[in-house]
């Protein structure tokens, strides 16, 4: 590892405060990046009510009677898409599943005419992962319902970073000059990038952490973040005075592509463990996206320890989708009608 | 193509006019050839009201309430199969899909099995694609439940002729003495066969068009049709003074089957294109059964034209299918009483 | 056949009576050792409301609206599946469903992930078959919410023996003293398993009855049944008297792994015909597991007889996992305050 020197950490600027909720008639959620900051603080309010909701003895409520999700997975996954079933089915909608088998993935043309057969079938709104990034935008820009982007490729991951922001503002009460530390494979994770845009739109103070060959240095460079990242290859470093930290799924094709020397060699350097994690602050907060290599990017007792937030994270993603689907099918159909 | 000589045209008979709504007490939707007129006309009708309930901000209705309509499908179908399933739920209903590998669809006796499993769960009514031709046939008479063929094979597919009825009558106001004109491989389209049911039994004249490969010329010769089409190879002549124009879907194994000498030289021959189209009545509707190859079949400026009706089929659809389950649910749970 | 020596018959011992209902605080359902008899009871009771609720004109009631019943299977099953499925769509309750392939099968690990997931995400219960032995149990250790175990490699299938025990009860009006046989594969068989604990809980005098090479003679040797029950290799012997004949499904790979000489030899000792079922009581029930290969375990004539209550065994699966999925919601909420 004698090749991965380190950059000079980059200064942060400061984060603004008191952003007030708005909606102002979004129809899709693509990416966090056209997202003014108190868009993003309506959908975290709403989803306050929404965990109220899933709290109650009966979690079932009429408010999107009659609407029609469907959720599109062209890549396998069970958190993300139960995680929006779940929610359209509290609010009383009727959820429906397409699945596809990778050989129709290439025909970039059957996918726009799947889901235009599904907006004439009388969906409200989608929700699709897709292997290839910018798919969800080629086709909300096509077709007039709603689309929700669960996952494009390396691209983008905007639910993710939703929840990521609900369970820190509930957790430390607060998004701005929170500092949070995403470790590992950033160059390929589309949890990070959206989770970077998010974050950085609330003030949050982000620093990125990984091998020189996983940290994606020309698209943050280019990129017209609100506020500029810190980027390190050191973890001590990077874990001085973090409030939050955030390990990455390593995908063990890294190895075979030559990005990393070896999972071993990975996890000596990269991997959270308890004596990693009393370099944050002492209460810091420990998320995963998941789904995780226990023993790999993260220790097993690190995973399961009282820092842990993990599990949270994933109730917290059905508040947030449960806030997606409500606020975008009332302007959906307020578009609806317009058009 | 030198091979391929026109037949002459041959005559049709006076459409009827005025039939009467019925619906005598059917349990199956099978295929049309079975269906008296009046049966047909009390589909489209019913689809009228199950059109407005679309329609509606709340498209939900307990009309279906504790029914089970059980998807079949074993084929790849998204369309189709979300069509019913949606419709099923704007009327109140429970779907509950079936998918089946390819590996256990040579077993006849697991079909069978497998359906008289759903009818001791509780199935109401189910919905079956399969690539057998007949299949349905077999099953409905060994079952109690109703039978909606979803398609099978080349043989069959009702729903499909039903929506392209509504929407014929929706856009003309009427079925008798509309000259519908369908282009492309009839041979081996169950869209086509189901469609020349309906649309002849409600007096519609019908013109087949395409290379005499892909031509049933034998099929509808010993056919009982109530009254005859006009079968013919050459396009021009097929499309004049057509009030509707469907194309339908070019399988691209026809030309390695022989079939055809090329999709390119099909295309130059038989594709709808803007020139061609206006050989026909002005304001003749374009149809399409869907997915469309554009640019092979129909190109895509005749596709997404201001004569397309291709969504409003699909829309259609819903409709036609909410009609479907409504009334075989009342007549299968009188006949259920009976037996 | 000639190494196929009779075992002498084995003494049963005297059945109970008035086993009084009971529900003392169960969370999982994962195999019917840990019973006490009123608890299979209370089951079976409840069950009975079920059935009714399932008889109504409209079959549908709200007892479980807002709880979300996850159905998780690892391996194909339709009838098994779609039953817990409809169950839990009479009872009010969402149902989701969770397929996995089979590559996933072999990392313990992510199936405990996922069912975390499926917990953080609200699931109040998961339905899980398995093709590892054992797999519930690992599971139901490490999560809050309740396990019903849907079928686990050759170990155990509680629900399939709950719906045995329904309809022998239903039809006879009693399980205490009922003769019995269990005819075919019981080694490799988990209804024959969990048939066993369940019959012998209740009372009733079990014959197991087939080739050596497909006893357990080992198993139930060792085991703490309540009541011993008898073996034999030969069937006249085993039908003699007896109030209930259960044929297995015999899977042809036993021919292959030498355990039978050839799948004709099998069903000319082992088939049960009308000639073998006249040796039985002269109203004997026939019953079988599904899914059934008639002409090898049973002949058509017997599996359609007016003695067969296979299709009867059906529908009572659907009120017995009704009644399951009622009894542990209330269970499990009340746990769950608790935890």
């Amino acid at each position: 590892m004698a090749t991965l020197q380190a950059e000079p950490m980059r200064d942060v600027a400061p984060a603004p405060n008191g952003v007030a909720a708005c909606w102002p008639g979004r129809r899709h959620v693509l990416e966090l990046d056209d997202f003014l900051p108190g868009e993003i603080v309506q959908v975290l309010d709403t989803a306050v009510t929404m965990k109220e909701v899933m709290s109650r003895p009966i979690k079932k409520v009429p408010t999107l009677r009659g609407k029609t999700i469907v959720t599109m997975f062209y890549e396998a996954s069970t958190r993300t898409r139960v995680s929006f079933e779940v929610a359209a089915k509290i609010l009383g909608a009727d959820a429906v599943n397409v699945t596809a088998s990778a050989s129709s993935v290439t025909k970039g043309e059957s996918l726009l005419d799947t889901v235009r057969t599904l907006q004439a079938i009388g969906a409200d709104l989608v929700v699709m992962r897709h292997p290839q990034s910018g798919a969800p935008w080629v086709i909300a820009s096509r077709v007039k319902m709603g689309v929700i982007n669960g996952g494009d490729g390396w691209h983008a991951h905007p639910t993710q970073a939703l929840l990521d922001l609900f369970t820190i503002r509930e957790r430390l009460g607060r998004l701005a000059g929170v500092r949070v530390t995403i470790v590992g494979d950033v160059l390929h994770s589309r949890v990070a990038r959206s989770a970077l845009w998010g974050l950085t739109k609330l003030g949050a103070e982000v620093t990125l952490c990984g091998p020189p060959t996983l940290l994606p240095l020309d698209w943050y460079r280019g990129c017209a973040l609100p506020w500029p990242v810190r980027v390190t290859e050191r973890l001590d470093e990077a874990l001085d005075g973090a409030d939050v930290v955030m390990a990455l799924r390593l995908q063990r094709e890294r190895q075979s592509g030559g990005l990393i020397p070896s999972i071993r060699e990975y996890s000596r350097i990269y991997g959270l463990t308890l004596e990693r994690l009393a370099l944050a602050r002492p209460d810091a907060l420990v998320m995963h996206p998941g789904p995780m290599n226990e023993g790999v990017e993260i220790s097993p007792e690190v995973a399961r320890g009282v820092q842990s937030v993990i599990e949270a994270q994933v109730t917290n993603g059905v508040a947030v989708r449960m806030a997606l689907l409500y606020l975008l099918s009332g302007e959906a159909e307020r578009l609806g009608d317009e058009g």
